[in-house]
């Protein structure tokens, strides 16, 4: 038996508590973490007590007898999805992350968290970290790398112009995959401070949201990073989305979602969702990011309960450039 | 030139005023009109003064110099869309429906219709009727068939559940051609008494609009063909829609779309709208119903000013069964 601490919301405010690990199932790989950051979801779910923690990376301490593809002494990463049932037809398909029955961070098994001392994780659905990736940068891929990769890899085919909404822990990471995938890239922010910023980040064009109908051609997939969404009836024309055009969106807002009638008919819009990835895609997303040194903008914190107070406070006051990382 | 009349809004009421029509173009058609029926289209353009009708078929009278794929005797139908540029992308790769130079009924050129003795059509815009089919079976398949198969094909794959809202001018095609293309077909109408009917076009299961959640296996694919959308939150369920399902929309409302924003995000729904056709997708679909027996079910009217105004009176009122269908 491990003794474990974890990072969990006790009366609003996150604390450090003991937690006893079980023993390890077969399948099962015990992390020690070495890196954490924190998400936008995290933040939801301190109100409800949950281990707090889904973009965590340490070093493997223990596995399972039947553990095929992880050794001790390896480094790994545990993200949003923990598991899934293996017989239903999502599951066949390699759509994992769509199982009824899922494990996903926020919607089950309050227990375990990334922000603790160990992490049990089932193997498949924890990560190898490429050699080429430090574990600071890898611990954001685990939810929002693998957020932005699923849903441009979906709703794309090559040659498409895309469209990232939003530069945050999201968008900054957007930009980079939809570049190096060989997109046209095509930023929508709203302070034009941020465009040298992005066209480092690999975008080809920078607009302000207040102004989406300067866009030189018409945008065939909108990546919809930010938190909030944008004004749809300055998005939804002709000379900005170009017609059947996916609209994808990446976090849901708290208001029923409302889009103008006409434009999504007759211009023939489509409102795509699409949730962080299923396993095999966040393994591509790994790889493909470590082929092309893509890498998050990182700011680091200690790996403590004031680390993650200081860290909090910054996310929640917007200046978080662009993902805080616990680092041990 | 030739003398022609056509039908129109002239202040409100349908009128046949007289037309002169131009002389043909090189790739044009000219066909004496003998069946055309009536879509909602033409009831909200009636108060714009265009000329009405884009479901009709005739006898091709006389054809431009540059004409290959129609002859003089046959019999030709005519659509929704009218012309496209020819030279921009979607055109290119066959969505000519989406071209942005497009031509299709109510969004440009007001001065014909099928609704008349005379209609002239450009080459590859109107379509040959396969033998098998009737002419007045036929003309109801220019619009509302084209709409139906191609959102089908489009967002469908083999082995899908296919669910169709609402059995009406639409419904009943959809069913016929979501039966014969293989997909089980899963119709939610708001009375018991469409039940046997809808079994007749091929339904496999039948359902309440009320009580979807009686569905025995989550939907892929929801066609919604009614003119009003129904309460989301009843459907935007894992166990009436499938995860990722599509929801096509195939009408417009006058008022912003709603949507409830959870369980469309965590879910992972994907609203898709369809627009009627492109020209291959057209000239499929006819063939596609030629082969598998798929038709309308009409009432027929006079073709006069008189037998319009009956038939429209009809449809106004939810009586008409299911499309009317004006013959000479």
């Amino acid at each position: 038996m491990v003794q474990n601490f974890v990072y969990r919301g006790v009366e609003g405010a996150v604390k450090k508590v003991p937690d006893e690990l079980p023993e390890l199932g077969p399948k099962d790989v015990l992390i020690k973490i070495t890196h954490a950051s924190l998400c936008g979801t995290d933040v939801h779910m301190i109100p409800h007590g949950m281990a707090l923690g889904h973009e965590g990376v340490g070093i493997v301490e223990k596995i399972g007898s039947q553990v095929k593809t992880l050794k001790v002494g390896e480094r790994a990463g545990a993200g949003y999805l923990r598991d899934s049932c293996g017989h239903c037809d999502y599951c066949l398909k390699g759509k994992d992350i769509y199982c009824y029955e899922r494990n996903v961070f926020g919607e089950a098994d309050y227990s375990k968290g990334t922000f603790g001392d160990y992490y049990i994780g089932t193997e498949t659905y924890i990560h190898k970290i490429p050699d080429s990736l430090s574990s600071a940068d890898a611990a954001p891929l685990q939810c929002a790398g693998s957020t932005v990769y699923s849903a441009i890899i979906q709703y794309t085919v090559p040659g498409n112009r895309v469209g990232i909404l939003g530069i945050g822990g999201l968008g900054h990471l957007a930009i980079q995959f939809s570049s190096k995938l060989g997109f046209e890239t095509i930023v929508f922010s709203t302070s034009t401070n941020k465009e040298k910023e992005a066209k480092g980040f690999g975008a080809s064009e920078f607009y302000l949201l207040s102004e989406p109908e300067k866009v030189v051609k018409p945008i065939d997939v909108l990546i919809v990073t930010a938190g909030r969404y944008p004004d749809w009836s300055k998005f939804m024309k002709k000379e900005v989305l170009a017609r059947t055009a996916n609209i994808v969106v990446l976090s849901a807002p708290t208001a029923p979602i409302e889009l103008p009638s006409w434009p999504f008919f007759f211009e023939t819009y489509n409102l795509r969702s699409s949730l962080v990835a299923s396993r095999s895609v966040h393994a591509d997303m790994l790889n493909f990011a470590a082929l092309h040194g893509i890498k998050p903008t990182i700011e680091t914190f200690e790996f403590s309960v004031e680390g993650f107070k200081e860290c909090l406070d910054k996310l929640n006051s917007g200046k978080l450039r662009y993902r805080g990382v616990l680092v041990k």
